[in-house]
């Protein structure tokens, strides 16, 4: 992989920070760049095409129409699974907000339990909590093991005919641990459950193909694949699309309604996609993923893996004031914390640097009691990073103590 | 005002169709064309700081909430509310929803009314059908009169101590009809219930006041108003959305919860927000909006409406073919039939001549049983639209007949 060609295609990576260093992005995990070709795609709906999807009955309308679903079957083809299946949503958030409203609303009764685990961002947790809430459910915490992992063995203890739902992260968004789905499927199904996955932090560092991992549910988001922001995905299996129901009600979902409370849905994907949707997203999306399988997800998967574990030898080697949290975990992230220095601070300082990474809880409260601390520094990895980067980091690294902090301001 | 110059700024208006003529497009109120400021304001996220909002600690991240929060505040200018009154949709469907969901979800008793009518568009239909079902609330039509209207005199005789919700469209989105909001608010209050307003047909076309409308909430898109997809604001009297609940949880919207179902929202309009945002189409709305109000609402309101008077004079007066069904409305919307030509037919033929309309039923199917028509032809217009495009138009309209659409295809 030519990294140093790829990095030409992102604008992002020319920009200076005020001190005038190269802007060093090590916040992939909550958005990534884009490519100049994801830009193009945007701008030549602004410029070429402007116009409504699957309402128009002229040229431009046609040519919208045939674009937006084209991305739908590019979506299909990239995680492997039907057309039909592929609900586009605004982003990984909306899409598990939806199957806990409109599926676990639905079949969930007072006394089923839903599993799911510390390590879960904050949308794959809430929902269920509230849907539980309303209808009398439980949640239940599959237990995370020594590295904050879910592993297949721990979701088989949880088992009972009781649990109708697990949900949980392919990978988690904090450590990135990369969880066993597959597996985890197959235990879920084997006790006439379903599995709803958060793909938020796995779609755009690995291959994940549905007819695989053989889940019911998948959601994921198109920013941090190097689309654009404001567009995701939500894939379920088909006869569970058919039997869920729409979160949102409004134009061009339904196929005719009265005024007696009668309504005829569209099928799936249709009938979860009412209102104007996120067009020039959903095309920026569908060119992210074009540029991705381009370069090949498992060519981004390795270089990313071997791009964290010289972070994290030279981090383990050379530096003496970090604590790290998931250095046993399989991962594109580094999870850590400068010693005796709050995260905040020590992003900013970071910041001053030149280096963009993340502080905080991370959208991930629950864990941080697990963790014990209460927030952490999260670096995070694309394939545009590089080891002279990472080199920047652990110099930056050296000089953080209390004192070099003194100066420090936003 | 000068249109011509106005023109320039468009790059769709450059557009040519496939056979060469220039691009006449009358589907405004499907959406509007992009002026180049918003594709700049959109391609500047993407190259000078495409990182996540409400996130990070650093300077980009910085640099981005602080134009996400100007876009906020700019909005709260346009409308003429509160900066935290104003919530970041995915559009007017999205707000619409959420109001019923969580407002009205929260609100309604068995027996409540909710009062709406025939001429709602289905995002501002369904959601109440739904919400009233599963509360046991009914709805009640507020009758409209010949030319389609809601007056107040109606919305007054089907008051009762029974109704807590009116829910109707500032501008109907067929007939374009301007409806007296901040009579129907009066009465509202007079009785003790609330007004939900769909404001995406008049926020793109008059000057819409919150302070004066005095309605309780208020929801619009930003596409059609010359801005990005994906993108609209739900306008909410603050101590309303104070008590709403969210449609949607996740990351960003609470200031924390835990294992037990405990969780603190954090106040509005932030509670409603969880999730990555659309952050290129907000700042895209926002570069629109600026874009909008330079020209001036009230010189776009002046300029449409005289354009649709001379278009509806020439087809009264040169056109022996046509139906018309909002005639005496005041609107920038002419909502017709060709005779003895189903509209979709129409529509491809007005295609093959360069103009974009729309047929059909336009998401408010209940109308078409008050018009007595299965479908209809809409040419909805914009600021950008001229009189020789009318003229055209009209050129096109004499020529059509059942034998001239014998070799239209698509």
């Amino acid at each position: 992989m030519d990294v140093k060609r790829i990095r030409e295609d992102f604008p992002m990576l020319k920009v200076k920070s005020k001190k005038g260093y190269d802007l060093i992005y090590f916040d992939n995990a909550a958005t990534a760049f884009k490519p100049y070709s994801v830009i193009d795609a945007v701008t030549k709906y602004y410029t070429n095409y402007s116009v409504n999807a699957h309402r128009g009955d002229y040229e431009l309308g046609f040519t919208v129409d045939t674009l937006y679903e084209e991305a739908r079957e590019r979506v299909a083809k990239f995680i492997n699974c039907e057309k039909k299946e592929v609900v586009f949503t605004t982003g990984a958030s909306f899409g598990l907000n939806q199957v806990a409203y409109g599926y676990a609303g639905k079949h969930l009764q007072p006394g089923d339990v839903i599993l799911t685990d510390e390590a879960e961002h904050a949308s794959n947790y809430l929902p269920w909590m509230n849907i539980a809430e309303a209808k009398g459910a439980k949640l239940e915490f599959i237990p995370l093991d020594d590295n904050g992992m879910i592993t297949p063995e721990q979701v088989e203890k949880m088992m009972s005919n009781k649990v109708k739902i697990i949900a949980i992260a392919h990978v988690t968004n904090v450590l990135g641990a990369e969880i066993d789905i597959k597996e985890i499927s197959r235990i879920a199904h084997e006790h006439g459950a379903i599995i709803v996955v958060d793909g938020a932090q796995s779609a755009p560092h690995m291959k994940v193909d549905m007819k695989d991992l053989d889940c019911d549910f998948f959601a994921f988001s198109g920013h941090k694949l190097c689309g654009s922001t404001g567009v995701g995905v939500l894939y379920g299996k088909y006869e569970l699309l058919e039997d869920m129901e729409p979160m949102l009600l409004g134009g061009g979902s339904n196929a005719r309604y009265d005024m007696c409370g009668n309504i005829l849905m569209k099928n799936p994907p249709y009938k979860f996609e009412p209102g104007t949707p996120p067009i020039e997203a959903t095309l920026g999306m569908k060119a992210a993923i074009d540029y991705i399988d381009a370069i090949g997800m498992d060519t981004i998967y390795t270089y990313e893996h071997e791009l964290r574990d010289y972070m994290l030898k030279k981090m383990q080697s050379e530096l003496d004031n970090v604590e790290i949290y998931n250095a046993d975990v399989e991962s594109s992230i580094i999870t850590f914390n400068i010693k005796d220095v709050f995260s905040q601070d020590a992003a900013t300082y970071f910041s001053d640097k030149g280096i963009s990474l993340r502080s905080g809880q991370h959208c991930a409260k629950l864990l941080m009691d697990v963790l014990q601390t209460p927030s952490t520094l999260r670096a995070s990895l694309a394939f545009y990073n590089t080891k002279e980067e990472v080199d920047h980091f652990i110099e930056v690294c050296k000089s953080i103590n209390k004192e070099s902090m003194l100066d420090v301001f936003f």
